[in-house]
């Protein structure tokens, strides 16, 4: 005799999330049934509750509760700097260092052939819309990754020519590893960075 | 500056969830902002529907959409033999045989004294009031943990005075397996719980 029917459509609906397999997914549901219905309800409003209060930047395309977002309406950021990064989780990333002062662009993701997404599935023509006279400097900030990397080197290639400093992020070994543990392709791109001292 | 505080209550519900951390609430949490709106309803109705619709079974406390189980109310099934489990979803697991025809018995859980886990933690004494003359065998299926098989001696201690005959799972090496890669206490078992053939 089968599972409860709202038992297997909730199984159902957990493993759609990222990394979630069948497993998982009857363990969790295993795990609601159990809980308290206060601490359940929560969950279910705090997914509902999210998707009504948090909408994306109409200028940056990053998370926020109102549009649009505090950094591009900000009088204290500097607004002639713009960080690309490629997800809205990575804003926090480059916030965490608290040493960034200027704006953002989310992208929405990278360039990526195989998984079919091409130059207009992501967020290229509002950033090329906000480069004019008064923006000094583009660094992006995608990730460290072959999608990543292609798209960066893409978006090089098209806000050159509109007279803007394009700047990409550092690769290299990270602070805190062992030399002996590093991959061949970061020990490289670290020499390659290489800097005086 | 902080995530929206919508998203950042989402995070704290998901880590909630037992084999969620902080890194992958936070992922899910920013996958739930990307899904559609429908999707995401569904996943929260799925939530609320659960605790709404299964409850356990008041004979045995197996998840049930109507009281008592399908087990429990069947003519077919054969209620003279007890098959005692930890969870639920261990009843899952002995019907996907399709060779026991009794009924179930779950414990919700297992004796675990580190855990604070005592006898009137678990649903021991229902068990107990259910054996009466009718009763001929209780199968005691508990996990082959140590928390299980000490669940397991408690139980026939307790059993046994009642009349009532006792079984324990048989304990050994998994079909399909390879010799060379059993742990030794499961090469004891399967040692001590060898067979005439």
């Amino acid at each position: 005799m089968p599972l409860p029917e709202p038992l297997v459509r909730l199984v159902e609906e957990l493993q759609r999330l990222p990394g979630i397999g069948a497993k998982s997914a009857q363990r969790l549901a295993f795990h609601i049934l159990k809980t308290p219905r206060e601490e359940t309800d929560r969950l279910a409003d705090a997914v509902r509750e999210v998707k009504e209060r948090v909408t994306y930047c109409s200028v940056c395309n990053n998370i926020t509760e109102s549009d649009p977002c505090v950094y591009c309406r900000s009088d204290v950021r500097d607004q002639r700097v713009i960080c690309v990064v490629e997800e809205p989780q990575n804003v926090s990333a480059v916030e965490k260092t608290r040493e960034f002062k200027g704006v953002y662009h989310v992208l929405m993701g990278a360039l990526s052939p195989l998984q079919g997404i091409g130059p207009d599935d992501l967020k290229i023509k509002s950033l090329l819309a906000r480069i004019d006279n008064g923006v000094a400097e583009v660094i992006l900030a995608t990730n460290p990754t072959v999608e990543g990397e292609a798209t960066a080197i893409y978006l090089a290639r098209l806000l050159k020519p509109l007279g803007v400093r394009v700047t990409r992020i550092a690769m290299g070994v990270p602070v805190g590893s062992d030399l002996e543990y590093t991959d061949e392709i970061t020990m490289q791109k670290a020499i390659e960075g290489r800097r005086e001292v």
